[in-house]
């Protein structure tokens, strides 16, 4: 089959590799339907060292299950089903938890080794604990929006989340990517008031409007925390989402939050230690966040898409084939599309 | 009047300074009727430069309302008070929030040139907002615990409250000071089923098991992290109570919490950035607290001292006099007190 494989900076290609099989008897084995590039992946797109075994790519998918072990139980062979970006055993206490990022047999897909998403196929361990079963065709014109479940719009839910947005707060999303623009679809639906956008980027802004973003602001820096506190009565706001994952982009989000506000980190962090010690101290500002449980928010998210309340696949503003992938984490990494969808059929 | 000064590192001085008188309308004076000496106090005690000027000292008080501004309503002359380590108004936003210690007229006694409490007497602005009547008389066996809602006691519990302390949890308290100990109280109260005490000082450690610590980690560093993952099957414990405040306490509170727990940060930081921004991240721990808004969490906390339930004026293993105040920093400083508190009288 085909798959989408990583050799180092601005270096993905499309290879040929050995099918997937069941090596576990918790495993399944997915045909891909859909599947995406996340902004996560633009960081070893950037930086990754030259590897002469290269990285399989890609951990958002929907897919059809086509095979499965002996010991799986709640999927079965025909099922459409998303796949969140982590592994997870479903029975562990941090499953039990809702936080199956931290499950004891936790593997990211496309990481460390493991099969990436960008592919064909793709074997999926603890097959009862990662996929979530659809109701849905492979053709359905929501697929899009269920595939954002697998990451960015359970990402956007976290970071909403873990910056505690409540009915009629202040929000401020840092970051106009997919994983800002899914927060503020979450963040207006928690209740928000006011949501005000940090980017620059054209039509990422007008798709943030249209998902309920209030206000923009394209300043950066300290002329962005001066711009922010003007548009909330000068104390900042209850909860940031900070959706970049760079030291600056932090201490921005560090610096708007208002007393007894909370940032909610999602944009996985590039920095080493968290700026601005004292001040968030002083403020009595909580940092909280991390990799989403995109497994557990699904209960949740999924009727809002499946009756149309919410509408997350409009960040999917490119769809490529296997071959465009290359040419999609360019597209992406040039900003010239906000998030590209991949069909590998 | 007499007054605690401080003039530089190890350099307190009790001096005659003016008697306060009232100001502003909103104004009250207190005699002092116990303060005390704070662990924050210690480290101007150790690195404050030279200051020609001084500082006045203390913001832990118990104290008699002697004189009151035209506009004061809830206390009056002959009322036994609190008085909270912040100056609050009560009627901001951030106050009715209950984070006095956010207050758009926030101040801390003893800090940036205001009076401090380690003195016969002090003027107390935003008196209505700022103290917290008592129904008890001068002399009363509670009053070192009363003493501590001014500070020790709610601080300690601010940090059980930022940690997320909840029935059930297993605790850390990093720190075995006057905050600690009260820490302890405040993680037992809120239901903690597991508290560990890492700290080394054999009378602190006996008063924190008698308090409700379960488990003791003398050690430091990585060997306290890898102590605590034994006493926690592996995985950490819920919640960490930060009362140290350097950077080297703070990234042991990060790597001795369990995946989704939370630290409450309340030792002053003397560090510029938070450290284990990735660790914290990956295993979705929050970090959160800061300066106690003890003023609000009196209505929760006396009735467990009137009643008996609580002890946390047990920290006091000292008693001194005005004259007797810098060699209680020494005392405290060397480790050879607990806590000092001070009889102006």
């Amino acid at each position: 089959m085909r798959a989408t494989v990583m050799y180092g900076a601005d270096d993905v290609r499309i290879e040929n590799v050995p099918d997937p099989s069941i090596i576990e008897p918790t495993d399944a084995i997915i045909r891909v339907a859909r599947a995406s590039i996340c902004g996560s992946d633009l960081w070893p797109y950037n930086d990754m060292p030259k590897s002469e075994t290269g990285q399989s790519m890609g951990h958002e998918a929907i897919g059809v299950v086509t095979d499965v072990g002996s010991d799986v139980r709640t999927v079965e062979p025909g099922q459409i089903v998303v796949m969140p970006f982590a592994i997870s055993d479903g029975t562990c206490a941090f499953c039990h938890e809702g936080l199956h990022t931290a499950c004891v047999h936790v593997g990211f897909f496309g990481n460390n080794g493991t099969n990436g998403a960008q592919a064909e196929a793709l074997r999926i361990p603890y097959a009862d604990g990662t996929l979530y079963p659809l109701e849905v065709g492979e053709d359905d014109a929501l697929l899009p929006s269920l595939l954002t479940l697998s990451d960015v719009m359970g990402t956007g839910h976290h970071a909403a989340v873990a910056a505690r947005v409540a009915p009629g707060h202040r929000v401020a999303v840092v970051g106009d990517g997919g994983v800002g623009l899914c927060g503020v679809i979450a963040a207006k639906r928690l209740g928000a008031e006011q949501i005000i956008v940090l980017g620059r980027h054209a039509e990422r802004i007008a798709l943030a409007r249209e998902f309920g973003a209030t206000d923009v602001v394209s300043e950066r820096g300290e002329e962005a925390v001066e711009r922010v506190k003007e548009l909330t009565g000068s104390y900042g706001v209850h909860s940031v989402l900070e959706c970049v994952g760079t030291g600056d982009s932090t201490l921005t989000a560090v610096e708007i939050a208002r007393p007894g506000g909370a940032v909610g980190r999602v944009g996985v962090p590039h920095y080493e230690a968290i700026p601005a010690a004292q001040p968030s101290f002083y403020k009595n500002v909580s940092i909280a966040g991390g990799p989403a449980p995109a497994r557990a928010y699904i209960d949740e998210l999924l009727p809002d898409i499946l009756e149309g309340r919410i509408d997350p696949g409009r960040v999917f503003d490119r769809v490529v084939r296997l071959d465009g992938v290359p040419d999609g984490y360019r597209a992406m990494n040039d900003r010239e599309a906000i998030k590209v969808m991949v069909n590998p059929s």
